[in-house]
């Protein structure tokens, strides 16, 4: 039958992910949603016409929820991760799962002693043209590889608010250009350098936080990343990256808005970037969850794991540690 | 409150339709449907959790329907408009209104009679690329339109016993093309010159109908447009549109499936056309129902008119004639 | 030895022939020039330390002139092809030949007379893009040609004085579309069906004359072409081949000025196309002199023959004719 | 009158820049050329048609000689200079000037005490793709920079033997990045921080030089320049610059070899770069001889002056710097 799906928290990322889930995702449904602001819960329930539990305790005892979606805050995710490890259900949960390597530890420790089916929300992994770079890795066409580069900018930086408690850029942007660094080589990074700068928001310092950066990586196959981040392109959401091989490479290029263009004396005209990451990525995370129901219902693991999970915080934790000691980090 | 739509034919285009209205555009719902097939109209009620009618005047005679989506088969259109304008409803109809001009009056008749809101299906129109092309227009950026080309290919050809029914690829096709014209130039067409060959399916003579076409068409304001039509594109589903004017020129390009690129000594590649019209379309779909309910609700004409129905009818009609007759054929 | 090559005009387009074949093409110089103006030829000896002949006549009774380039007005040429053809020269000609075809007959049986190589200077055929365009047909990449759609814009009208004695846009300037037709298709035209337009410059009317057109030609292979022309695009010189077949396109898109573009929140900006045909077309020039002296090297027929030069002009006769009478011609 | 210059060393890169010199810039000739190897002196001597002098005391002690250009290897590159500018001849020196500061500036204080325009040969700055991305950080379209990508690849590693007497990677190639991230941030650096590996060559750690590297620059400014070099791209010479700003972003892309594509269902294919430096920059380095002879005939300071020169130099030996001590180096 169909997966059954718990949607814990339906803030704007739960929401977007119930509505992915229920309504374009063959073989699979949201059975429950639960939400610790009752009128959130209350309306997409009504909107979605799925039943309301009253408590995550409560969702996770319900007989009709095979699997779970972890939509909360990120300081939640361990203790519910652990709680729907034991009490059996498949977990999917967003990034990251912890700003400490401890905690998430201890999360993926409950995973594995439960021996739960579990996935990483990296959907950029998911996205068609970052995947295509991938398959030129996986399929000889680019060689080995050597160089990668990542640009990943944001099109409006966050409140200060929200960088207080973000674990600063390494941990809350930048971690997805770790995973894909990991991703697109299929080799683990062994050090880190990294710099940055204040250059959007200059009161990001009371955060201890940076919204300009360059990382490079070395990976144990020798190859060398290197990346790029903005909280501010005024242009959209600037998302590439680039795989350079022996044989040749592979690139993921920016969608336009739209195909139009126009051409006058002044040149060529072509609109801008998408500036929502719904916008670029609706298609990535709908293929996230066709990519989890498919795995569990042919008995596969997920295809992004409890280690891939891991990695790119312990990445980040020493990206942190580069820019403030002036020095590259090894991962050891 | 919200607009309450009854969805008259569910098979793939009505289904389609049912699906977006229903959830993804704001102020309105789908509160009825039927079709002639009732597993059809069970499935789809059952998916979406909207009442099925067992026959279209049932439908036509409900409290909770505000206004029609006629998606059924061409020949039954004309029926459907006279029966829908007559019991007051607000009327959104599928290309084309009527393969036959008399009849096509008959209902347009009907709709003026009857003084319901009355929006045809072109919905090119509403792709965000084409649309800008036609904003440059409006805007001056183009200048006084000169030549416009249209290129328009199916990526598969459609069967002998669809191709039968069709009207002929000027109806069936070129029609889309014949709207896109008069909309990116806002020029009436005088004159029609058509030219015709069998180089895909030499089985279509049989329905008298050719499977490659160039048209060319005079505007009222002296613009030349030529379009180019093929049952079948090996690459996709290719759909562009370019002016040119006094200042410049404006262009819808095709999109690819996706933004992935390879360079290798060979060169570079880059993935396809999306083949199938709902993925290059949707957001167009999306947009046409969007500006139906905007029109309703604000008490304005809906954006694509009656006329806007017929105009392409006629020019179709007088492109097969030219075709036979080895002649322009002037629309008076 | 080298292959020692004589100019006849140095105006503008023989000027920069006699440089490209003195300086940058192996295996040739140009050993003498001759041109009405002596100024002119003067000038041009100088720059290039090459001998000036007085005149026609003693050019082509010199003992160092194996070949001639013919460079001068369209109505001296058939008088000089006889006489270098006489002479037994190898010719290569700047097109048209003629703007009449009783006189290019007269020519062209000169030079078969003759036996001498001759070549006519349609040099896009030798543009990489568009030539890649035509390889893509012969080795099968296309398939089987169905439409071939083709764009052909200048950036600036002539004044009218010449358009007076241009022979009208369709030999003047669609003659190079009409052969690069032929080129691409590998098949002969056997009817062609014009409409024109004055939208650029009315005065074009006292000369008889369109600016703006809209060509359709049937091949014998049943493909059918549409070429689209104006004296005058506001965004640079537009040149643009398209070919579709059984088995997909190949395509020659529009160089830009250079590769660097700009984002911004208003959109991308990139430069306009070159405005000039030589710099769009200086590859092609080069090339095409490449080709006739290996030709001649190696004793081969030069690569673009007299049938070459003599069906465009049949077929801009035959479209002059269909945009008077308002009718599809036949080239029988 | 015209510039008259003299040619020293007519290898590859100096004869290239006496053809294009002499034939192609306005207001300047090659009025002399001197190379150790004789043979290869007098048959470009023979071939442009100027005087050959026996030695470069003699050329730069000729009449006719207004500037020189330095196109011998680097190693001379000090000599020459400190000689021509006691000759009183303006210099023209192809990059880099030397790979050891002190020598460098041995060089640079002898043509200050000699007031000689000075011109290093930084080509790029003059390609017009580069070029327009300064304009666009000079005009003020992209804002404030925050980041530079630049990243630079060759088509085929240079001999071994080559690699030796180079200086390394990051004087050898990467000192053309260094000067592009001055150029187009108009910024010093302040500090190098040096990646490099050997995934190509792994006979050039007999050279201790490395094949591939990625270097993070940090400019006085606040900007980050993150620069990847390879000496091998299969795909042919990869050259682009990204600046990245408060406002937007200004990029150089890569031409490719010709415009044409193909599209079949396998995808869309278009030719690769072009793989030599020539093909990519001859409108670059015409344009540079433009500058230096417009500078010249104005009395204007030639625009990439000994400060030019120099910089870069110091860089690259931070740089190396850096890879060796695998931390990053300040510039003082």
């Amino acid at each position: 039958g169909e997966l059954r799906v718990g949607v814990l928290g339906v803030g704007r990322i739960g929401r977007m992910h119930a509505e992915l889930l229920h309504r374009q995702v063959g073989g699979a449904r949201v059975s429950r949603i639960h939400d610790a602001y009752a009128p959130a819960a209350a309306a997409v329930g009504t909107q979605l016409g799925v039943a309301v539990s009253d408590s995550t305790a409560a969702l996770l005892a319900a007989d009709d929820v095979d699997a779970v979606a972890i939509c909360t805050s990120t300081d939640t995710h361990v203790e519910l991760i652990v709680a729907a490890a034991q009490a059996g259900k498949a977990i999917f949960c967003e990034k990251p799962i912890s700003l400490d390597l401890a905690e998430m530890d201890r999360a993926l420790a409950a995973v594995e002693a439960a021996g739960v089916p579990f996935q990483i929300g990296f959907n950029r992994r998911f996205d068609p043209a970052h995947a295509s770079v991938r398959a030129a890795v996986v399929d000889g066409t680019v060689g080995d590889p050597q160089i990668v580069r990542i640009s990943s900018r944001d099109p409006e930086p966050p409140p200060l608010e929200y960088v207080r408690h973000s674990g600063g850029i390494f941990l809350d942007m930048t971690i997805h250009d770790f995973d894909m660094a990991r991703f697109v080589t299929g080799s683990e990074v062994v050090s880190v350098s990294a710099q940055g700068a204040l250059r959007i928001r200059p009161e990001f310092a009371e955060a201890g936080d940076v919204d300009t950066a360059v990382v490079t990586l070395q990976h144990e196959n020798g190859c060398l990343t290197t990346i790029d981040n903005s909280r501010q392109a005024a242009y959209g959401y600037d998302q590439r990256v680039e795989v350079h091989g022996s044989r040749g490479m592979a690139a993921s290029e920016d969608p336009r808005a739209h195909t139009g263009i126009v051409r006058t004396a002044a040149g060529e005209h072509a609109p801008s970037l998408p500036h929502f990451f719904v916008d670029r990525y609706t298609v990535a995370y709908l293929a996230q969850w066709q990519a989890f129901v498919a795995a569990l219902r042919d008995g596969r693991t997920p295809p992004v794991t409890a280690a891939d999970g891991r990695a790119p915080l312990a990445i980040g934790l020493a990206a942190g540690r580069s820019l403030r000691e002036r020095r590259p980090v090894s991962l050891a």
